[in-house]
């Protein structure tokens, strides 16, 4: 395997983006995570916020667009899906790098040459690193992290039909928390 | 984590029983998985063979353990479960060991110098490794593993609640199909 390209999906808070941006730097390669959305942002004409948040979870409540049927046609979160889809299809094609979060293993995941990573962490490790980058919310970080996992798992499920966090969906899983960030990282750059 | 202990959980097939050997023998430690069978047989009286079958894996059939009502007491796989563990946490507190199987990664699940490792490969490798380690059968390499993968899942869930092959009941989770052994043996023997 060349392993060109290394996706990284992770839990919330598991410290997954840092991984793939010190791998990629690293490596001497670029990490798409917040410049993709931009990208995105650009091309949908959908705000970077609104993409941010409705390009990688399900939408909750009543009015959730899972729950929708598309006989009217796609909804706004599957047309941002075929565009997502697209320009993570385009950056494989123009080189080795590094791509965070966005179902990248499954939009990717019939290239011999993508290495596929997931990324988590206990409830403890994570909680404390939101409170540290995200700051304090009026919930605590425990009712936050629950949230996420599960609307990330809902939209993983519904785009890719495939187990968010299964480990044979991966070429290897990575517990930051147990085993630190910087060994992640050396482990990944190891197998490139 | 000083990791003094090295518990491999793994798929049929996967070599994660190679790969728990090799990086045993890189480490100078034992590995326990044949030794573990016959210790078992030697403590309970059943045989060698009927404890291979029956410590690792659900029974299928309508004779199946699992569907019985434990109001007349413990069944025998009960009882070899409680032996096992007795003897994997006996093993644990006698030194630095890899444990290969038997839910090693549940009982020692408290233990902080204990790296949870989860080996799998899809099923075109797993499927080329059984023919060549375990010969021809009647049925398909494919049905095999299947049934395989069907009843350990169900034991894993009936002792330890815990769901097979998640991700985040592991420290790592190697493809060892995409990896490579050796690779695999890497990583381990540089986390240790």
């Amino acid at each position: 395997m060349s392993n060109r390209i290394i996706t990284i999906s992770r839990e919330f808070g598991s410290g997954g983006r840092t991984i793939g941006r010190k791998t990629a730097e690293r490596l001497g390669i670029p990490c798409y995570d917040a410049e993709l959305i931009q990208k995105l942002a650009e091309e949908s004409g959908f705000s970077a916020d609104y993409i941010k948040e409705e390009g990688e979870y399900a939408a909750g409540g009543p009015l959730s667009p899972f729950l929708s049927n598309r006989s009217m046609g796609p909804t706004n979160q599957d047309t941002l899906w075929n565009i997502q889809r697209k320009i993570i299809l385009e950056l494989a094609e123009k080189g080795s790098c590094v791509i965070v979060g966005r179902c990248a293993d499954f939009i990717l995941h019939d290239r011999a040459d993508c290495l596929k990573v997931f990324v988590h962490a206990d409830m403890e490790h994570r909680a404390e690193r939101i409170v540290k980058e995200y700051g304090e919310r009026p919930e605590t970080p425990e009712q936050r992290l629950k949230a996420k996992d599960k609307r990330r798992a809902a939209y993983h499920r519904f785009y890719t039909d495939m187990k968010w966090g299964r480990a044979q969906n991966y070429h290897i899983c990575l517990d930051s928390g147990a085993l630190g960030i910087e060994r992640c990282v050396e482990i990944l750059v190891g197998l490139y």
